[in-house]
């Protein structure tokens, strides 16, 4: 069975509670299940991983080709705009990347404008609240080959 | 019939014949069919205009409303990164537009990392070749109550 | 009969539906009215163009002198901001241009605080609503004796 | 009888002896005659300071709301570029100001074309000569109801 | 008796008119009570500045240790962020200098959050409204040994 | 009974070793000890945590409210001037924080002037040696109504 | 036969009227006429377009290689300093493209010195006046091996 | 009989006091009674004024002309990194001016390298002590012929 | 018997499979085998850690001293481009450290080109591949006195 | 019989040899052959100098007009960038000079989009191989009149 | 016999024929006499050196102590804003170096307002013409103790 | 038999003398002898220059390879942040270059932190006094395959 590995970034653990104008008020388990259950359909597992710690994040992306997984779904939270140890991670590893932002960065503070993980990932995705999520896995189905 | 229009700005209609290795050779008349079918499968009708002109499009944004539209997917291409006519368009619009762009911008020329219009609309989506167009849609028809 | 000509740039043809909070709720065939009235009152012909076109208000710039138009209203609206193409037409045309803007384009975003057209017409009018146009009929009507 | 205040900042008392090629031979006197008489016969008072001293102004702008004026024409000169304690007076009355220069300070050197105040003034009018007083005045004339 | 020197810079005379949403209802008089009194109460004489004029606030600084200070509270308000003769006031004068603001600067505009001042006082307290004052008087009455 | 968190950043437990010439010979522990009886004697309990993991300060700051902390007092050391993950926990949370600093930053190099925490906490103290954590309690403490 | 494109930019209809001090005296026809007869003295055909539309010159750079031209001579005027979109459509067609300006930019305004366009172009002229269009002409001759 | 004017600027009435690593323990009436003897000597009549306050030096640059005097040494302190306003003045009246530094202001803070003032002066002297009044003097004899 | 540290930072772990065309396909442990050998030879211990985790670093910076290293060989990484807290951590020992980098990071994209621990290491050696690991033990095993 | 001269510039000597995919393989003594007899067959004399020394450089500017040299083409390498006294040298003679690249510098580096000569030169012709110096050549030979 | 050094730095050799708007037209020659004379009446042996070899003037500042200079006067000219090597010699030699200038640097071109020597200089004299030099040769004699 | 070329840049020839805090009281000539000799240990030729001329070390560069040098040890001093000429003789050659520094350049002024030659040269080495030239020399001779 194909896999899908789900990343989340600090304090998206938070998420429903936090900033609820920025963020809505789905909880990030709500959208793993909803997310586990859809990539199901397709005939894929999906694992999620959310953690503080950029080592930790670091630690899942090299692992993630030894462990089987095809791609990976990337909300780095505010690590996107400065941990280019993440970025060296995904450069280092075959697995293709999803970056994805539940908000439209664009519309907020300046330093969050710049991603630096973006040219390293296949592509981006944000602003599009629960739906981010929901794209960017129809994307990488369709990329495996297991949705249209 | 619900109605989406779809917009792409200058050098678009090259497509399929322009820089290959970046963009693909499907050509623009190959997405727009694409795009219209899967939009009729979900009951709504899809339009699209290619323009080399800034005006053209501003005007069309412009139009989209009364006309019934209730989603604009823009790739607005070179325009992305100077057009503040087409920026103050979309915002004096009610209709919601999604920003995409077939090659991940991130990747490419320092200047094509920044977007005018970023500010104005939904979300974006950027790097996933056709796919971009097609995650684009899925989320105005998710967005419109027309798809799952 | 002395001449005046209005130029409109883009998007004005939404005023009074665009973010009213910003620019009111007056058209602009409102406008056009009344500063067509006021110019008569003081004997003076006046004709308004609006246009989405960069190369629109480019050929009405560089046809202005032959036509007779002694002075031009300007309200280049997005275009301030990027087109040197419009700034280079004012330079070459011997009629005198007011510069003008319904918002104080100095409280808004960053990008907007910059004009490049600034430097080669006679002066600036900003922030003062519908104002702003009978305040630069006004100054126009003063340099061409037809005011006091 | 309602009340406006005229402000000129530092060195406009030079008037019509300072580089002439750039603000004209008309005197700061000659100007504040012409203004009076203009209110006037609006049915306005109109009274005018100048001042080198930047701790002036403020005082000026400060007590101007207790004063009864119900507008302030403020040509801070040099000020305009750095003097933020005059920003934040104008920000903590509630007088309305008009920012105005005699010379188009876009055709000027490079630290002039950025004023401090101009995001917490009404707005600004620059680059008419004499005319650049007259236009401010007429407008806050209207807004005050006191002109059509 | 030790004494304590506090200088208030342009524009707070209007505390407690001025944008009562940023800096609060309490007026300058209030504060200044507030800590002649808390400064008495733990022996030490205190003394309370106010001007709009950054010469008089040179002099004062100038002054304060010939006339017995042992320190400075400083809230230069707006002259933090430009004025280098207020720097160079302090770096030329033996006693020690504490930078206060009410309000959190680095919430606000972009130019707040530089101070002219900072390098070359002992410390900064800002953003905790009259508190700020206190925690300095405090801070200084630990330091002269009059407070624990 | 309430209770303060004091969060300490990386390399703060060599304090007391580490450059003395910058932040003096007090230990860690001296100051800790310090904290609790002062924050003891106004009735409050304070707890302590030092982490060289910003991953560990976001947990902490992420769990101060359910824990009943009413307030966190922080030294984010050199966090403070990149660690956007770490301000993106203080904007989600509820607790106010009190940044800290124990030398002056703004006499030190040009990176230690930028805090990218300073717009998501209530205040700054900066610059008084281990009087800038007594500074932050006693606001704290008189913020909680546990002092005067 | 063999073609050659020449495209002017906006404003360049103005010739010989427009800043002569900058530009001297020639007009556009003269250009014309002139590089015409050379051309075919060389046994090359060629044709001229001028037009303030960037639109217009983007579409006629896209049909120049199925219209048979096998160079392009591009004065883009202030399009140079902004038209990304010109610039993209130059890079998508095979015919190569020489910049040329009648003035050398490099003496005039700051933001001339910068050309958006140059990096997809063969090489730059400027400086020449109408040796500028002359020189052009006779380099894409040799490369065509119609002169020597 | 001929009269030049020596202005000094802010902190510099602390001089032989302030900070004397920089500035050497002469006192400011020191110099000026030197400066006085040494252009007596050479049939000239100084006078000599310092001000804290930015407007009174303005004034007594604006009055120099009518006061008869011939040359201007101006040591503008702080106030030569900011005030525009002395620049204007000095680019408004008749009378040479010649900036002067008692330090070497290139080897100090950054944002001492600048001078607002040094483009409206006839030239600059710094660095060399008491001896850059010195030399300032002895030009400013020598370009009205009163030393050789 | 003396001994020498061997940090190694993030993604290090993957060396001899991350981009080889950058970093060769030695492994880390090839490297580590082979220093500890050269440094056995001169009768030095060398122990390795390599982590994912920033803390973890800073940990083995600050232990270093007190376990008798007397020398870090310091492959940052990424990490080289913004951890301050690992440059506070090189600052607050006093084992000297050697910055080391197997690629050119100058060849590369702009932000490796700057490094934050620069100025508070010793020296830095960088582009000479596995070489550049053994330039570093060599210098160390001179300073130390245990190599010519 | 007149004359002109060609000035190569630093590592010029080396052309055909170095980096030929940038700069092909022609000598400089190719070119200087082909130069000659172009000149030659108009008429004229023309001389070539390359140097490594920037002094060498200065002098052959310097003495170019005495030497009876009408035009002066140039190819300043790596001068091009930094060398303000070969800009200065060309400013001070009245010898015309035209600045010349082989590549298209504007498709390398960011470093080399900057030329400190451009300013003072008549015009420029960068990017045509060989032919930049030809189109030179004939540029010079038609404003001397020594060809059509 | 005391010993002064004055070096001229690339292009002074063309002084009276350059620029004489901004140099005037008195040759390098004219001044050297000057000098020599000027400091032969203080009994001083002045000797002049000129190059547009940077290394040259290197070598001269390298071997002015050994060669028994007690001072040296230098203009840099065009070397003042770019050469590093210059500023090293300056700075590895005990020989005081005064830096002066002919024109008023800061009146002209931007990039001639940075001087790369001015940190390592004593100080600086520009604007005054000839008077430049006799000023600097002044303070040189009063620092040797050969003049008043 | 071998050879390595050891290049020192300019003011280099004062090293023992120049700012001995910086750079070590070790003459150059006491460096090349230490050098050779360990290069002949290796059976190397190692062969010295030192110039302050630009144009002396591009010569030498240039030469190297076809004087049979196969590695280039470059302590380029001043030129280091500035020559691009000598960046082009580096990459216009074969002969692999390495640049060295004597001081720990990012501990200096902020210029110094820059280098125009690193992205052409195989690696650096910085910060180590003379063992900068002994590892760079090592490191040579192992690429050579003279060494371990």
């Amino acid at each position: 069975m194909k896999k899908i590995l789900v990343l989340h970034g600090p304090n998206l653990n938070l998420l429903g509670t936090r900033e609820p104008q920025i963020y809505g008020s789905t909880t990030l388990n709500d959208i793993d299940v909803m997310l586990k259950e859809r990539a199901k359909a397709a005939g894929v597992e999906l694992v999620s991983v959310q953690s503080n710690y950029e080592g930790k994040l670091i630690d899942e992306i090299q692992q993630a080709g030894k462990n089987g997984y095809e791609f990976i779904l990337l909300n780095a939270a505010a690590f996107t705009h400065y941990s280019i140890a993440i970025r060296d991670a995904i450069a280092a590893v075959d697995v293709p990347v999803i970056e994805l932002h539940i908000s439209n960065v664009h519309k907020r503070e300046e330093f969050r404008h710049h991603s630096v993980i973006s040219p390293v990932v296949m592509g981006q995705i944000a602003g599009f609240g629960v739906d981010s999520y929901i794209a960017a896995l129809d994307i990488a189905l369709r990329k495996m080959g297991a949705a249209k």
